[in-house]
This record gives C-alpha cells, sequence and structure tokens, in this order.
C-alpha cells in the first residue's frame, strides 16, 4: 500500500442516474409522493470480486457526491473530503469502492427544490415535497440497488451525514456490516432547531425568495447569506474562533467608526456567506435543515433503544471535544442507547479545537480510527485474532504501555476466566488482555478506556472499546449483562471508589478486582521505621506525584467488601513475580491482590 | 428592615434631563460631536445626608431606566430588575438611592439615533455618530453632575451594563467606592462579534431599513426580529433550553410537514422578536452592538493590567457557570488583571442553568452576593470589623462549617504572622483566619476559596475573596507579592502537589503550610498491626472516602522541600489539642504539623 498524501483520485465526474421512474412514484414519509427522482453521486476504486468492499459515504448539509478528486483540471479545490478519500488514504480507494451521492432535497444534481416539477415545467420551489432523513436514505438504498450493490462493507457521514448513516443501520440493519457516525445526533436539541429556525427566517423574510419562485437574477441572497453566517458560528468553536481571529481588524489598527465590515471574523462570514450563495440553493436549504430539525431516530419507537434493537452492524460513533453543536455527549446517548442493546460499539471523542468543522478537519486522528475500523470489519475474524498486537499504528503513532499493567496479574485473571463468557474490561489500555481472552478463551470481549491512544490501539486490534471515564458511571448498562467485570490495578485511582463499585456489582455477575498491597510488609516497615509515605516496586511513586489516591490492603478490602454485602468468591494473593498465591500471611505477605466478587 | 418579596417601588415616572445643551456639543470618542443631549432615568429611595448612599445601575443592551415599580398601574409587567431593586430587597432602596439612566444611542428616552437631528430636523437614523461604550458612561457622569451626586457608593450592571461598569472604575477612578461587573468582559472575542454582526447584518439587508430613514408604518421589522432571535439563543444556555423547550411541539405529537413555526422553541423565538419589535429601535440595536464589539478596556493602554492601574474602588466580579455568551473564563480575565494590580477585588461564579440571562433570573444568590457587598463598602471600616461573625447569611442560607479547620492550627499560624502584613489564604474557608488576622494584626487579607457558600461568608465579611481552584495555580499573582501565604490542610487534598507548592513559593516570601502527619504512631501502628490504612482523630476517613489524596510525614515534607530547594524556616509539630510543639520524636509524635517555609 502507497500511503502518499499527495496521491489523489485524479479527474473525475460526477455522474447522473434516475432511481425512481415517473411512473413509480415514491412515497415520502410525509405522505405525499416524488417522481421521477435522479440521483447524482461519484464513485472511486472498484467493487471487487466478492462484492464486499463498497463503502459509502453520506455528505453533510453543504456537502455533495464529490467527496475526492476535482471534477475538472481547472478545479481550484477538490472533492471535500478529499484528505480522507483516494488510493492509500485513510479510506484507500485501492482497497475499497467509495460511493457518495448528493441527498434527496439537494442542490448538486440529486433530485430537490430547484428540479422541474413535472407538473408545472418549473422548478418545484416551496412545491417540494417536504423531505426527511429516512427518505434521503431510502433513495440511497434504492441507488445502491441501481447500481447492484448487493451490501455495504460500511456507510460513513459526519453531521447531517451521520444522522443518514444511523438511519442506515436502524432502516436497512442487514445490508452493511459497519457504521461510522461522526460529530452526530440521534435527534437536535433545541439549540440546534433555534439556529436552523432563525436561518430559514432570514430565507423566507429576504423579498426576492418570492414564496421559493426566485430565479438567478433575483435570489434570497441576503437571507442565505445570513443563515449561512449562523451555521459557520456553529460549526467552529469560541476558542477556534478567538485563536484564528480575536479581535484582529481588516485594515490597521483602529476603528472605521461605521457599519462596515471591519472585524476580521466579519470579513470571513461575509466571505463565507458569499461564496454559499454561489454554490447553493436557498429553498434546498431550507429542505435540509428542516429534514435535520424533524430527525430523532426514536420516532416510531417507544425509545431510542428500541430504535437500535434490530442493528446488526459494528458502530464506530465519533465526537470531537470542542463540538458544541453535535456536542459529545450526544454522541454519548447514541453510545449509551447501543450499549444498552449490547451491540459492537466503539466509541472515540477525538480531542479537538477546531468544533463541529473537526470532521472535515482532523483527517489525520480520525483517519486513524475510521481507518482501522474499517481493517477490522473487512478482515475475516480469523485474520484479525491471528493479527500479531501492534506496537505502534500505521501512521507510526507509538503505542503508550499500560503502566499499570503487570503481566501476572494477567495471567491469573485470564486462568479465572470461564469460556465462553462475557467479560468487560474496566480500564482496558490497549486491549491486550482482552485480546488475549478473545484468542484463548473466546469470550465477548468489550472494554472501556479513557486515553485517545489507547482506545485507537483497541480499535485496530478490532475490539469494541469505548472511551468513558469510570468515575461516572456505567448507567446504561443493564444489570448483570456480563459474566465478568474486571477492574484491573484501578481500584487505588478511583475518587468515587463506592460509586464504581456499585455500578461494577450491579452490571457484573461476578467483579474481579485487583490492587497493589499497602499493607505489604515493605510498606509497613518504611512507614514503622521511616516515618515515610512507602515507596516500593509495586507502588513505585512518591507521595506528591503517585496516580494512587487511596492506600488500601487485602483487610481494608475485606472489611469494605463486608461492609457493602459484597461476596468474595476468590482471594488470590500474589507476589509481584509469581502466579502461585501468596498462602501465609497475606496481607503482610502479598504485594498485589486479585479478588472475585459478587453481589446480588 | 421589612424584608418582604412583593415590596415594590410603586408607580414611578420616568423623567429627563437635558445634559449637554445645544451650543456646547459633547466630543466623542470618534471625533464627531453630538447635542443636545437629553437623558431619561429613573430613581428610587432617596439620598442621605452624607450624599454616600448612591447607587448607579447600569442596564444591558435591551433594558432602560425603568429598573423597577410600574410607570403605570396598567403595566402587565414591572422593570427589569424589581426582583432586585425596591424597598428590603437585594438593592434596598430604603437604604441606598439608586438611579438609572437611559444609555445614549437608545431608544428610551435618551438621545438616540432615533432622536430628532436639529441639522435636518428628521430623526439622525444612520448620520447618528458611532458610540462606545466610555461615551455612554461620559453622559452619565454629566448626568449624575447635573442631578447634583458627588460620589457613587457603587456602579452595578450586567451584560453591556457591566461593560459600562469597568469603563466607570477606569474612567472616574474616584468617584465610586464599588464596582460590580456582572456577567461581562473586558472586550468582546470573535464569536461575540460575529453573532452581533450577523445580527447587524439581518438589519441592514431588510429592505425596509431604507438606510436608517425608515419610520413606523414602513421599518426593518424582519431583520431586527431576526437579530434578536439570535440574541435570545446566545442568552440562554443550551442545557436551559433543552430543559425548557426540549423537541416539544406547539400543537400536537405529529409534524406539519410544512415550514411554519412548530417547535415550542420556534414559537417562543418568534415571539421574543416579535416583541422586541414593538418596543425597540433597529438603529438603536445597531449603535448598541457596535458599541459592544468596539469596547476593549486596554484600548489606550499598554495592557489590560495597566488599564486597571489607576482604579480605586472595590470589585465583586461575578459570572455565571453556564453564561457562554460572557463566559466565567472572561469574567477570570478582568479578575487576574485587577489581581495583577493587587486591588481589592472579590470573584464569584455563580452556579446557574440560565446562561447568560441568569444575571437577570438569579436574583436571589446575585442578590446575595450584591446586598453584602455594598453593605460591605457601606459600613466604615470600623463597624465592619467589628461586625460578629455571621453564622448564617442575611437570607437564612446556612454556613457551611469548613471541616479541613482545626482551631489549634489556626491559632499557631496567627502567632507566626508579623503584624501589618500582606496575606494570601488559600482555601480560606468562610474567613475565620483572615478576619482574625485583619483584626488582631491588622494585615491586609485576601483569600481563596472554591465553595461557593463559603465565598458568600467571606463577602458578608467584607474580605477581598476570590472563587478559585488552587489547582490552576496563581497565573496573575505576581512573584513575591504577599508577606504570606496560608496553605491550611490543604496540600494532601491537592492533586498537582508540585505545581501548587511551586506556584506558593513564587508568589509568597513565606509560605505556611499544615497538614496532617501521617507518620503519627497511632497511623503507623494500625498499619503496622492491623495491615490497614490508618483512620484517626486527625484522619478521620477511610480509604474509600478520604479527601486525603496523598499521604505524607513530616519526613516526606522535609525531603520535598530539600528535594524542591525550599527552606524550612520553621517547622511545628503539634498535637491535636495544644499549641505547644511537639518537642520529642515529632515524626512519631505528632497529629498535625505547621511549616514555615521559603524560596528565593
Amino acid at each position: 500500500m502507497d500511503i502518499n498524501e499527495n496521491n489523489s483520485i485524479g479527474i473525475i465526474q460526477t455522474q447522473s442516474i434516475r432511481v425512481v421512474e415517473q411512473d413509480n412514484p415514491l412515497k415520502l414519509e410525509c405522505g405525499k409522493t416524488l417522481a421521477p427522482i435522479d440521483v447524482a453521486y461519484e464513485t472511486y476504486g472498484s467493487l471487487n470480486n466478492s462484492g464486499n468492499n463498497a463503502v459509502l459515504i453520506c455528505h453533510a448539509l453543504s456537502g455533495n457526491a464529490h467527496v475526492a478528486g476535482r471534477n475538472n483540471a481547472n478545479d481550484k479545490k477538490p472533492g471535500w473530503w478529499d484528505n480522507m478519500v483516494g488510493p492509500g488514504k485513510k479510506i484507500d480507494t485501492n482497497k475499497y469502492f467509495v460511493i457518495c451521492s448528493n441527498i434527496l432535497g439537494g442542490c448538486s444534481g440529486t433530485t430537490g427544490p430547484c428540479s422541474i416539477n413535472p407538473a408545472t415545467g418549473k422548478p418545484y420551489g416551496l412545491d417540494f415535497p417536504i423531505i426527511t432523513i429516512a427518505d434521503m436514505v431510502r433513495v440511497q438504498k434504492l441507488f445502491l440497488d441501481k447500481l447492484g450493490i448487493k451490501q455495504l462493507l460500511a456507510v460513513i457521514g459526519g453531521s447531517i451525514g451521520g444522522m443518514q448513516v444511523l438511519q442506515w443501520a436502524i432502516s436497512y440493519p442487514d445490508f452493511m456490516k459497519a457504521a461510522v457516525p461522526i460529530a452526530t445526533t440521534s435527534h437536535l436539541g433545541a439549540q440546534s432547531i433555534a439556529f436552523d429556525a432563525v436561518g430559514r427566517n432570514a430565507i423566507l423574510a429576504d423579498p426576492n425568495f418570492a414564496e421559493g419562485q426566485y430565479d438567478d437574477e433575483k435570489s434570497p441572497d441576503h437571507g442565505l447569506a445570513i443563515a449561512r453566517m449562523i451555521g459557520h458560528i456553529t460549526y467552529l468553536s469560541e476558542k477556534g474562533m478567538r485563536n484564528k481571529f480575536g479581535r484582529q481588524l481588516r485594515n490597521g489598527n483602529s476603528y472605521n467608526y461605521d457599519f462596515n465590515s471591519e472585524f476580521a471574523v466579519e470579513t470571513y462570514l461575509d466571505h463565507q456567506g458569499q461564496s454559499f450563495v454561489e454554490r447553493f440553493d436557498a429553498n434546498s436549504y431550507l429542505y435540509i435543515t428542516k429534514a435535520s430539525d424533524y430527525f430523532d431516530l426514536k420516532n416510531g419507537h417507544s425509545s431510542l433503544n428500541e430504535a437500535f434493537a434490530n442493528t446488526q452492524c459494528r458502530f464506530l460513533v465519533v465526537s470531537f471535544t470542542s463540538d458544541w453543536l453535535f456536542t459529545p455527549e450526544q454522541s454519548k446517548i447514541i453510545v449509551n442507547a447501543l450499549v444498552a442493546n449490547r451491540k459492537n460499539v466503539s466509541f472515540c471523542d477525538i480531542n479537538s479545537p477546531y468544533g463541529h468543522d473537526a470532521f472535515l478537519l482532523e483527517s489525520e486522528t480520525l483517519g486513524s480510527f475510521i481507518s482501522a475500523f474499517l481493517n477490522a470489519a473487512f478482515k475475516p475474524e480469523k485474520e484479525l485474532k491471528e493479527a500479531a498486537p501492534l506496537e505502534q499504528d500505521d501512521k507510526g503513532i507509538p503505542v503508550i504501555a499500560h503502566a499499570h499493567r503487570v503481566r501476572i496479574d494477567y495471567e491469573v485473571i485470564e486462568s479465572l476466566i470461564e469460556p465462553n463468557s462475557s467479560v468487560l474490561d474496566i480500564g482496558c489500555g490497549d486491549g491486550t488482555l482482552l485480546e488475549n481472552l478473545i484468542a484463548d478463551k473466546n469470550i465477548q470481549g468489550e472494554g472501556i478506556e479513557l486515553d485517545e491512544k489507547l482506545v485507537l490501539n483497541c480499535v485496530i486490534r478490532g475490539l469494541p472499546i469505548i472511551q468513558h471515564n469510570i468515575e461516572d458511571g456505567l448507567e446504561n448498562y443493564a444489570d448483570k449483562s456480563y459474566d465478568y467485570i474486571i477492574l484491573s490495578q484501578t481500584l487505588q485511582t478511583i475518587k468515587n471508589t463506592e460509586k464504581v463499585l456499585k455500578e461494577l456489582m450491579r452490571v457484573g455477575r461476578k467483579v474481579i478486582v485487583s490492587f497493589p498491597n499497602f499493607a505489604h510488609w515493605r510498606c509497613r516497615m518504611q512507614l514503622l521505621l521511616n516515618g515515610k509515605a512507602p515507596v516500593t516496586k509495586q507502588l513505585p511513586y512518591c507521595w506528591y506525584n503517585s496516580s494512587n489516591i487511596h492506600c488500601l490492603s487485602l483487610k481494608d478490602f475485606d472489611e469494605y467488601c463486608s461492609k457493602l454485602d459484597i461476596r468474595v468468591e476468590k482471594k488470590i494473593p500474589l507476589t509481584k513475580t509469581s502466579v502461585s498465591p501468596v498462602k501465609l500471611a497475606p496481607n503482610l505477605l502479598a504485594e498485589q491482590v486479585v479478588y472475585v466478587t459478587s453481589k446480588d
């Protein structure tokens, strides 16, 4: 595989295909029908003989089918996701057959409000029926049928594209192996609806709007530009804007004392508004934002959890820390619903200053996740298991060794787990233990980890992994939904011990806990004789730089279990070098310990 | 004092006064002149004989002079801050003479763009000169001069009103004793400028705007409504909007499938836009938002720190946790600049879900702070010192006892401090130690505390108190700017010990640290003999619920000081009951310890 940042698709033409004929109209969610429907699309790479390498990309509000390459040699810019899609790129067109179509209601070739209404011979304008995200997805499915695509390896999309991904997984559960909803939400909240509504108001109030029957000479450019400006503010983070523009003035250092744009951020928005007006249609803006406002995955279901019940694919949900339009919290709602259904789901909240736009800009980090996830979904499972553990990812990002992990404790834990059971590993690091358990014991394994790089490593290993802080509990995990929960060398670093332990006991049939023994004789002696906080090989940090915020011994934990009515099923005191349990005076001689516990 | 929530000012008339005569125009910051200038105002209560009880309230963008009471018996609503201002209310008109005037450029009686331009006999419209916050404040000063006000007890205002407060403190440093800038900023960031600019664009693009020469029959209502809607989104928090509106539909549970407003949040914004159009002028909106965008306190100074150099009043800076328009971080910038100048400043970030609007809605909490702060500023200093420590505030909010404080340790610390020195008490709790030090040693004392209720208690005691997490360091405190820094019974709860200690050593000439001794013989014996994490009277918590995240002994701290090149000037090992130092085997026999340290 030749990884070359400059590799590009090259010159590519947008094509068009009729997917709904005039005499066989499509019934839409709103109850109206629509025909004909044409779809504009581009494809990159080629479908393999097994037909199992097709990846559908769903575009966002202002995107189109032109994902990568250039439509002609003079194009100033390539497609909107050219940094992600191409030969040898993160979504590798040497390996995958990549497809993208302009959405229903769009203005870049697919039937929308600026298409000719066959009933009048004029553009639809506001006579175009209201469409929904589900309608868009139905048209995409009809389009793939026309193309002869029988299955998708994955559906990928950000923002409104991510809504389409979620809808795909629910509408056509057996059609794809993987879904990657990025920077998106299961439903718009009041604030997002409000921003959309104000933008639509600006368009509808523009005197040139003419009830949607405007023409190129006189179109509602002011209204559309205002809508776009509002949108653009929500796509950037406050910090991103501050860093990019601050209070910089366009000309010089003194104020103009008039109402012309003079702050750099004003001229930026003017430019964004103006360039948008040149390439986008006001009616399409109305229809697509309305579809977005109407989007609520739980519609037609009793709950969001129930909406996901029939999905069959694996999910990679991605959010960005500074995205305040579709926030990490909104992604977590999706993740929680999938977790509640025990679906195969991974989640990462990528650290980025770029706000919502990060899904277009963080191609390196986001791409590493997508690439690893696609790779795992594409490989036969057998091959995946045999893959050697990676010491660094495919971009050379070094794998952080999980400092708290001690092999002895891994080996003992592995020996305690029944074959074919289900295991949730809290603080699973790079996934070594889970991978071993899957290989040796054929378990169904899932992980929780806080560190972004370690999460990526788990995705590379093909493990379902959720980026999550265990201090926040396990709210959406059902009672007794795992045979085992593993909390290895982590208890002493948890702030709210009681809350977390109670959660683990609720969710796991058995909870395996390991921790360093603070009452080991070396610790006792150091405190007794030296009068200092102990520093040992098992407790290697000084009092001031230790991540261990609790000091506990076997006896402490015994009493704690007794207090919380936790049953201690096994207690395996260990030294730091041998898997043989310490038999004599364990609270004195054990350096670490593994407990198997449970609670009714 | 009769505290009665229903107490109101009653019926009150807005008055008008000419402050700039036609023949003596005011020169504005933009270089143009303006005359005549009339000011609309209201006053409540009466000026006392000493003339030292006048409080000026500065209103925000859409406010006016009508703060409290009703202008006539049929008014549906009272003035915009009626919940705060009135007889017996938080800003008590039985005690204070409260004044508010409509700002320059406004549309509620003070000269603005809808006033008649004497040169043309028509409303100014866009011929009105561009004004600044400083211009508004100059007109307010001229107005107070006309009223015969010689000094202000305080200037108080939120949002754009807060900008005026800051400007007052800098423009007229000897005119007021106290300033309360609320939910405001020293300068607008790019995002706020962007929102304002889009709102102005909507007004300017409205065909009814007519270059500002519109009339009542045909005014730019659409544009102004859109501007107001954008503003309103920024006044509420995302969470507040979600809780208030969610995805609720106005009528029933099913979508209309058209472009009419149907979500509750849409009809709310429609209503806000519409009612604003009825009471506000589009030109005023342009001029006031532009003044706000131009506002940058450091203009004309080398830095923000330098801008505050000549201020003389005490400050109470207030922000709200969920305010994303003028964020707590922006208030902290103001606080940091005041701290860098060693000004008398208190700061509280009030926990509220209401976003920017909290300054109008959180009248109970905000009012408690303002009331206590005004009270302290109004009282002669002597009287303040003699005031009995309060066990609860004047609304009966109970005072949380500071659990980590132990009297023995207080007494010893007090004995170590030289009279007339400057002291910064980190984690100062309710201010008991500081108050004692001020009374007994005449120190200049300031506090840092994280808990909102304890911060309020310090304000009640008249202490300068900054709500701040010491883990975030002391960035804006100058090197060696305090004779003493006190860190009492807090070291063991700090996560990043090294960072914090280094900061304290940098800022304080001497740093007094006290902590419980983990190597006391009872601790040693418990670990040695029982093999359990110690629980003693001085270390009263079990391993799982302790807020002590570090265990350290005298010996540990000695070694640490040696490692960091910290000089130990005094070490006073103590039991828990006596101020007499433990002389024999202190690391074994002391239950707690007080260190006096320093570093060059």
